[in-house]
């Protein structure tokens, strides 16, 4: 049995024969070992993946190492994050039914996750790199959200459950730090690891770590999502954690969960929204990319119109926890004392997801972590005019956060700057 | 050894047998368990507590009870809270050195705790209801919370340590659970436990259940006490968890300490003092209070003036934790930058702070937990003008908290309320 053995990574070799007598893959993709097929697709920055394919099904493996693969030994990383991505997994599926993929197995020892093969899904990011307009990611994110963070906070658990939760993924405090590090912190002085194009971004790189209000509205962030732990987090829900068909959106990935602020995970998500429509005008070789623009801002907006909508829905229907309670307004008749309230923690979000959304652009273009949205543009100059535009507009957001009221005005706001031809 | 055996709880008959070979004990006190003369002197709520003197010294035996003492079985309570208020002694004493009871004993399975005897203390809620104006206070417990909430936040502790505190802490749910309920709602309903001095205060208290900006703002200050996990907190910080000579000021009785925001022990603290403010007129049978409510007024604003103060020299000097981090700052030669931040994160304490202490009014009067302030007003009428006037003053701070710039201000407002004749 597995779980008896000391950790020992897998390899396309050795997967038939270690997980050969596992139950639950067999069931699903047939007992025949000798017809497994491997291979290793971790395209990620952390963990293997493998997809095991069988005489009746395919599954994937996923295990965590015990350093960060892109790194190497060097960065040792805990196998407990896989520990944390599996009970994320499942309170996603409990909270989001079907938003996530099935879990076949878990082996915690093992750090892997046996689970559903999402196929034919391709990563959003690349989906979005490649020009593709899918119809339902905004309505599929949206409720995702809003159903994950109402239902994984005191609006609506049990506060004893939520507080032994919080206990639980406290520890997952090595993945925290990389996202209160890379994140909200690393961007704005001359960390080791960060990286940016260069020379053609130095001058913003300067202006942005002397940028006093942004520094200190970065750190306040970081104080609210060290801080405030409001409800159970993906924590790293970007376009390269979701997998799309024309269809299907499903969630992956949810290694860096912990309780924190709702507006990081709906911020993060909007970030790379808003940093794909920058990046639009460095893949237009094989045609405009106007529709396609216009297209992304629509998905912003509707995305936290039907984040919005839902979570007002839950509000009215599923408010059970201790916050806000029915006893208060609407058992003493008074409806409009719950929508108050709910105007006030809906405010909250929207402030903060500003902020959060501004410092996530930042990050992927001054730290460690880049995404392909902008990687992919071989131009440098043409990268960096991508990018400076997006750097600007993330300043803006986080600073001036309090002082927007609508998304329809971040529109505005992204196209304003990505019509600007001076970088 | 009593760590073995099963919990039961200490009586004046059985603790010299029971505690008679704890060599921590004999130390303090004598080994001639005969001489040893026990009283049980618990006026608290919940505990027992004992003091034992010997032929050398005395101590305090504090004990846990499986339910609330107050009330009985009928309401269970987990002794582990004794496991708390001793690791919280702990981290305050470490964080405010000479701030608490010394610690001699700690015994888990029967939730004792022996320490030192405080004598000739006696409870600072006592000495203000004699009228008492005690020279160090305001200077003491404005040291004590901005060192301790300081301290014990990310401000200056390692991220992992702090989260590894946290979830110690979580499992203080049932606390928590008293404070979530009696404090921030039940009351604003009619809940059960409920009392109010009737009938005179029936008028406003309706007032109050149907005062939708109230309820609104009681809510989301819950939702900050809930989910803003920024410090560790003493969670009970009132009058009568001070004991005080003329000289010397000891905190005691942190049974409720968890990961909660700054600004609730401040703002309780604080709101102690205004209802001492407020009853005061109940406690002028043997001469005029004018003096003591001026004396009152000038520990309100010196306690905060030292808090402020003790808080920006340690964001100054000991701002070592992951927030807000010198290299983002002092390192790149911004130091009006990390003043910038300060004064953000000081102005978020100071408006919280308003509304947690409008609410501490509010359930002290109208909730389970009265306090002796009012309580010893034998005139009802008496007592209830006095509680009006602390009542409007409470809704006052609670829901224009944003709009309150300064703790004079706060000062000139009590002063006002007082005055009117009429409640
Ligand atoms: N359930 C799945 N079905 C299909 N492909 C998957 C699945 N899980 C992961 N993958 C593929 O593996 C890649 C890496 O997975 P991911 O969970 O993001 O790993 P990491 O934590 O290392 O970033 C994904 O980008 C995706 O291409
Ligand atoms: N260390 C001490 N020294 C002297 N008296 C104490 C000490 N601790 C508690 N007491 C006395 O016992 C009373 C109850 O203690 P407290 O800790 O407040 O108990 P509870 O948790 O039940 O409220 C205090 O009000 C005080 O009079
Ligand atoms: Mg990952
Ligand atoms: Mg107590």
């Amino acid at each position: 049995m597995t779980q008896k053995l000391p950790f020992e990574a897998l390899s396309v070799e050795t997967l038939p024969s270690r997980l050969g007598d596992n139950e639950a893959l067999r069931a699903k993709i047939g007992k025949d070992t000798s017809a497994w097929k491997v291979r290793e697709v971790g395209d990620g920055n952390l963990n293997l993946v493998f997809i095991v394919e069988g005489a009746s099904g395919a599954a994937v493996v996923k295990q965590a190492l015990p350093y960060v693969r892109l790194v190497g030994d060097s960065w040792p990383l805990p196998l407990k994050r896989s520990f944390f991505e599996y009970h994320a997994l499942t309170r996603q599926e409990e909270r989001a039914p079907g938003s996530v993929p099935t879990i076949y197995h878990f082996d915690e020892a093992q750090a892997l996750i046996i689970m559903e093969y999402l196929s034919p899904h391709i990563i959003l990011r690349r989906a979005l790199i490649e020009g593709r307009q899918l119809p339902n990611i905004a309505r599929d994110i949206g409720l995702f959200m809003a159903r994950t963070l109402f239902r994984g906070s005191d609006l609506h658990m049990a506060a004893r459950d939520r507080k032994a939760d919080l206990a639980l993924f406290a520890d997952n405090v090595e993945l925290c730090d990389i996202t209160e590090n890379l994140v909200f912190s690393d961007p704005y002085f001359d960390a080791r690891m960060n990286r940016h194009t260069s020379p053609q971004l130095d001058g913003i790189v300067a202006e942005l770590r002397a940028d006093r209000d942004l520094k200190v509205e970065a750190q306040r962030l970081k104080h609210s999502f060290a801080a405030n732990a409001e409800t159970l987090l993906h924590g790293d829900l970007h376009s390269g954690s979701i997998m799309v068909t024309e269809r299907e959106t499903r969630m992956i990935d949810p290694e860096f969960a912990f309780y924190g602020p709702m507006a990081f995970d709906v911020g993060m998500l909007l970030a790379n929204f808003w940093m794909s429509f920058f990046s639009q005008r460095g893949h237009e070789q094989s045609g405009k990319r106007d529709a396609m623009r216009a297209y992304l801002l629509e998905v912003t907006v509707e995305t936290w119109v039907v984040f919005r909508a839902e979570f007002s829905h839950l509000w009215r229907t599923e408010r059970t926890g201790m916050l806000y309670q029915k006893s208060l307004f609407e058992d003493q008749g008074d409806r409009l004392g719950a929508e108050q309230a709910l105007d006030h923690v809906l405010h909250q979000i929207w402030t903060d997801l500003l902020g959060f959304a501004g410092i996530e652009v930042h990050r992927r273009i001054l730290g460690l972590a880049h995404n392909a949205d902008f990687e992919t543009i071989a131009d440098e100059d043409l990268r960096a005019s991508c990018e400076a535009k997006a750097l600007k507009f993330g300043r803006h957001l986080a600073v001036n956060r309090r002082q927007i009221h609508s998304i329809d005005e971040v529109s505005t706001l992204a196209a304003l700057i990505e019509q600007e031809s001076s970088i």
